[in-house]
């Protein structure tokens, strides 16, 4: 068995695993972990891949990210990107630290070299003890874009780094995904899984793009994968925790509510995802809806403050489906 | 007319350019210059396309060169290289700067984008207001290589910084010269030029890579180009007065000396190089054998100290063809 699966995007992602991470080093018989992370926010930038969410879980788990400011490498310096900004290279609103930059040029050279992006994964982690297994959901290159209202594209880095996700957005266009493929142990690791969990990531352009790669959908919702699926809500009191989840729900007409998520999941036993669901305390009254609709449900207070906070979190989610 | 056109080198080139710049500015009507730069050290590293000696004379003659260490920009930082090493990516040995990065990799996306090495140039001159033309000798990648005793090939960075050409060499290979094309502009810039000058470089690996690109060799020598051309030793009372030039003249059977390094070259009405040479008072004593061989001649200290002394210097060798 492949031990805990979890489907994690990058920062949110981040604090969620390391939460598993701490609650399975707690248990009498650690199981492994590994994470599928979300891709779909990739680039090319300057030249460069980049991989936030990779990045943000590898830092996160390695205890080099940068609590304060919530992204990239603690001590960070922006010399190069100075640099790059005099000779009108990059994109000027997207930051690209002197640390993070080593990552984004050793991935680029391996990549150029012809490495997949998951063998790329493995030599980067060949520095950092992160003590899961991390995976990318593809080793395609699947970029997620924008439909803006006047039917044009925009890559998703413009769309929520530069904007703020304030442009109306018609709808999320995975570039490329009919033919991509999921990376390799993806499937193999769900299906082998003792149990899958669904972190507090944004459930559009994180684990909805997890979830849109050929095959990623379709393996998890089969009825023939033993392991429970359970996630936890990345809606607290109707509002999203993190970032501008709310205008990502609003764009696939979801409503902003714990319970709004669970349905957008959908229900294992009915062709969706989700057989429990963990909500915070501010969304109890979403819970008596959600277990009627055949959800096991939980609350407890969700957000991922301390390490030891975070595995409390995931002991409960845990629970809800080891009963 | 092109004015004054300079074949040139890295390090020690730059600093003769910045003695032409000077002696032009010097003048009542100051003729435009044109530098023909080697590009034999140029390679892929980290997979960044490096070009060692166009960089030299661009932050030279921008003025952010560090004088003190004697390469690379002023105030240079490795956070970048830093964080390369521990992913094992790159030379060891060969240390990016942070803000020597952000050249490499604005110039590594252009070329990836498909823009020529020329084109690079011109677009990373746009942000260094250098006061000459700078044309790299080609577009095409051909990179110096050394052949050693045992008949593998060593990249000439490889042999010259990491092992300070302290390994016995049988001979150079420029690898790719055969089809290359000199880049848009250098034969032009030849064949109207007032004058071409050989600057105080390398005559090996940089003035020599720079004549067996096609046609600029050819091109030079032919008695149709109406411009006289006039050099400037880079032996000083009989050795190298940068680096190790010693060891690559060495390797093609050429004395470590004033005399020998102009009869390599060439007298031009015997189908070589030069018109004339200049060498240093040390070295007084070829000049005879020199104005024997047919050779216009003269000496003066060489040292290219300060920007006026390399004027100076400049003049004095201008002074040579101009009689």
């Amino acid at each position: 068995m492949s031990g805990v699966v979890v489907l994690a995007g990058g920062v949110g992602g981040a604090r969620f695993l390391r939460g598993v991470r701490e609650a399975e080093r707690r248990r009498e018989n650690p199981r492994p972990i590994t994470a599928i992370v979300n891709t779909g926010d990739d680039a090319w930038l300057a030249g460069l891949r980049i991989t936030p969410d990779l990045d943000s879980v590898m830092y996160t788990l390695a205890g080099v990210n940068d609590e304060t400011r919530g992204w990239g490498r603690v001590g960070e310096s922006e010399r190069v990107s100075g640099e790059l900004r005099s000779y009108g290279v990059g994109w000027p609103w997207f930051t690209l630290g002197d640390l993070d930059l080593g990552t984004h040029i050793a991935r680029t050279s391996w990549l150029r070299e012809g490495v997949p992006l998951s063998g790329v994964v493995e030599r980067l982690l060949e520095r950092w003890d992160i003590g899961i297994r991390m995976l990318p959901t593809t080793d395609d290159e699947v970029e997620t874009h924008i439909e803006l209202e006047d039917g044009s594209l925009m890559h998703f880095q413009e769309w929520w780094t530069r904007h703020r996700a304030a442009l109306p957005a018609k709808r999320f266009v995975s570039v490329g995904v009919e033919s991509a493929r999921p990376a390799p142990g993806v499937l193999e690791a769900i299906i082998d899984a003792d149990v899958i969990m669904i972190a507090t990531s944004n459930p559009v352009v994180s684990i909805g793009t997890i979830l849109d790669i050929p095959f990623v959908r379709e393996t998890l919702e089969s009825m023939t994968v033993k392991a429970p699926v359970v996630g936890v809500s990345p809606i607290i009191a109707g509002a999203a925790v993190r970032g501008m989840a709310d205008a990502c729900l609003r764009t696939i007409g979801v409503e902003t509510s714990a319970a709004a998520v669970a349905r957008h999941y959908g229900l294992r036993s009915e062709g969706g995802l989700l057989d429990a669901w963990l909500v915070d305390t501010a969304d109890e009254d979403d819970l008596e809806e959600l277990a009627e609709l055949g959800f096991i449900t939980g609350s407890r207070p969700l957000l991922l403050s301390s390490v030891e906070e975070s595995a409390d979190i995931v002991d409960a989610a845990l629970a809800l489906v080891h009963r």
